[in-house]
């Protein structure tokens, strides 16, 4: 009936999860202490339009509270910004984050895929700007992307700006995994939340940094106040329950753990990238917190019976498995993959503690091993 | 930016809150450590489309678990069934929960209200039937109905039930507080779940009996597994936060604190009821946890000043202040109030225990006095 996204521990119990992106380092104490106090203050509705945790949000991102908006989760502000512009038609770079392309659905949207290239590990490049239809009204990237951890260089981002400024056409940047992002990397590209444009759109998310994704809430940034206000109209004022706005409200406070983790994260995700090369998995570059590589189709399955989830990429558009039905190669022409005809599946793990990714690896070795 | 509504204890701070219908009885034992167990749970997403707790609520209301759809609260089901349906033309009976008019203008659709007539306390008669467009195609009704308290007699469900049927009419009903009905009231009416019909979508809720509404969860039933379909095809797939996900499934398991607090809240809410008509206010004829009635202008900033947040309901259609701008009696033609010329509003109580209303009374009474 639905997708089938990561972090489905509820089919697979017992296993541990490398599929879904979530900080290896695991709740920070004020997070969690603040989200258990507010079981006992659920007697009560949450702050209607989470007014409090806005003003909060607001601080900490440099701008006015009425340009920020509270969702949740991330995924139902995608869902609430399509219902609010209704866009005619979007662009989307290709493999990206399945709810760009069902929130854009709901509003009967046409969609423009632009397909990222594999060969040149999937880093979206100044190419993609001329590529955009003249009609488009609306553009939704992920900076750094899901699932190839790629992100968008300084002068690529000026260039889709500055047309998309130029032809109205509306901006959406998912910086969900910005915080995962080192100095350095976050030195090559450009945070949008500075942008002064009301047709840009910035998507935060304290899901995967401060390891909450059960509790629910992201955070929209815009300089429109006008698309904030409709936005809340075609939403309850309770959509954030209060475990979500108060952990949110300690999760704020809590930089220096993204910060050490961002650099730890690094370390280990360097580390992993040598470790499933020299096994002969072929790996994408990444800048945050989980991998994209491929190698045979069955790794899935085999990790799973020892014990290990991790995300099988090939319902990402753009990452299908390289035969469709009639066994003819569905891959964009200039894919590595399935040359040989050979059928090899793209998959997705999240880094974790340098234990854990030994773990994991041991069970990756095998199956290649084993073929 | 966002209609008022009650339970803002975050502008009100330290007030005993009368303002939102929640059991005076508090949380559960088992959902609050159901809750609470939660939180350390939440460094993984919550179950996708909420399937188990769908199981258990299909065995609890005895309907196959592809009928139970689960929302971010029940409010964020009317917003998805509005998506779902888009309906052209709707009938409301005025006065009745904002939501229901919001969630219908997010798809601009048209709407019709029906009133409600104070002169006979408010109930919904057969008349109702005969006032619905013959161009309608959703007809949307609490049962009981908030504000007004009122339920809608077995004949009278039958009889619109029949209409919608034979009109293809979708007839949502919202049994948000159905639970707190006795044996006695709830043998006067009818609950919607066993319905066979494709069109009839039912609201249920946790937030009210249970004493969670900070958590969030709330779930419909309909034997339209196409129509649910669509609807988890329009969200996310991770709606319900995972403590109100577990919250709710022990919520399932306590029908007993439900039918106590149903026993519980009628002896206080006749207490309640006959007080205040000694007092003086004119108090109309509730079956559930809150109760409507009308007064002088300025109890509500009178109460609040005494610690008690109560509910004006000004803003709630057919219930606005009697006087327009200009001067002008705008209330329905039978409207017992203003025919003095006075400014009378209406306002709406939670039933709580008997040593809290006896506060909240105290309060009341003395500001009648006053006058």
């Amino acid at each position: 009936m639905t997708h089938k996204h990561g972090g489905n521990i509820y089919e697979h119990k017992n296993a541990a999860d490398f599929s879904a992106n979530i900080n290896f380092r695991g709740m920070p104490d004020s997070v969690r202490r603040a989200a258990m106090e507010a079981i006992d203050a659920s007697i009560h509705y949450p702050e209607p339009g989470s007014k409090e945790l806005r003003k909060i949000l607001a601080k900490r991102e440099n701008v006015s509270e009425d340009q920020v908006i509270c969702g949740n989760g991330a995924a139902e502000l995608m869902f609430l910004l399509a219902l609010a512009l209704r866009p005619k038609h979007a662009v989307l770079a290709q493999p990206c984050f399945f709810e760009y392309e069902q929130s854009l659905q709901s509003v009967d949207c046409r969609i423009t895929n632009i397909w990222l290239k594999e060969g040149s590990g999937f880093e979206l490049t100044e190419e993609f700007v001329s590529q955009i239809p003249s009609d488009a009204d609306l553009v939704i990237l992920g900076n750094p992307n899901n699932p190839t951890g790629q992100l968008i260089s300084k002068e690529v981002i000026a260039a889709i700006r500055a047309h998309c400024r130029e032809n109205g056409i509306y901006l959406v940047i998912d910086e969900s995994f910005f915080d995962f992002l080192t100095e350095e990397d976050a030195a090559r590209t450009t945070e949008a939340i500075g942008f002064e444009e009301e047709t840009v759109f910035v998507i935060k998310s304290f899901t995967k940094m401060y390891a909450m994704p059960g509790l629910r809430v992201g955070y929209g940034i815009c300089k429109n106040a006008a698309l904030l206000e409709k936005m809340h109209l075609l939403m309850q004022p309770w959509n954030v329950s209060l475990p979500a706005q108060m952990a949110a409200k300690a999760a704020a406070g809590e930089s220096e753990f993204a910060a050490k983790t961002a650099k730890m994260t690094a370390v280990n995700r360097e580390w992993m990238t040598e470790k499933l090369k020299a096994c002969g998995y072929t790996v994408f570059p990444s800048c945050t917190n989980y991998l994209l590589f491929w190698g045979p189709a069955g790794l899935t399955e085999y990790a799973e019976a020892h014990g290990y989830l991790i995300r099988d990429c090939s319902n990402f558009r753009g990452l299908e498995i390289n035969k469709d039905a009639a066994g003819m190669d569905i891959r964009q022409e200039d894919s590595v993959c399935g040359k040989t005809g050979e059928i090899r599946q793209y998959y997705r793990i999240c880094i974790r503690s340098q234990q854990e990714n030994e773990g994991l690896l041991a069970v990756l070795a095998a199956f290649l091993k084993n073929q």
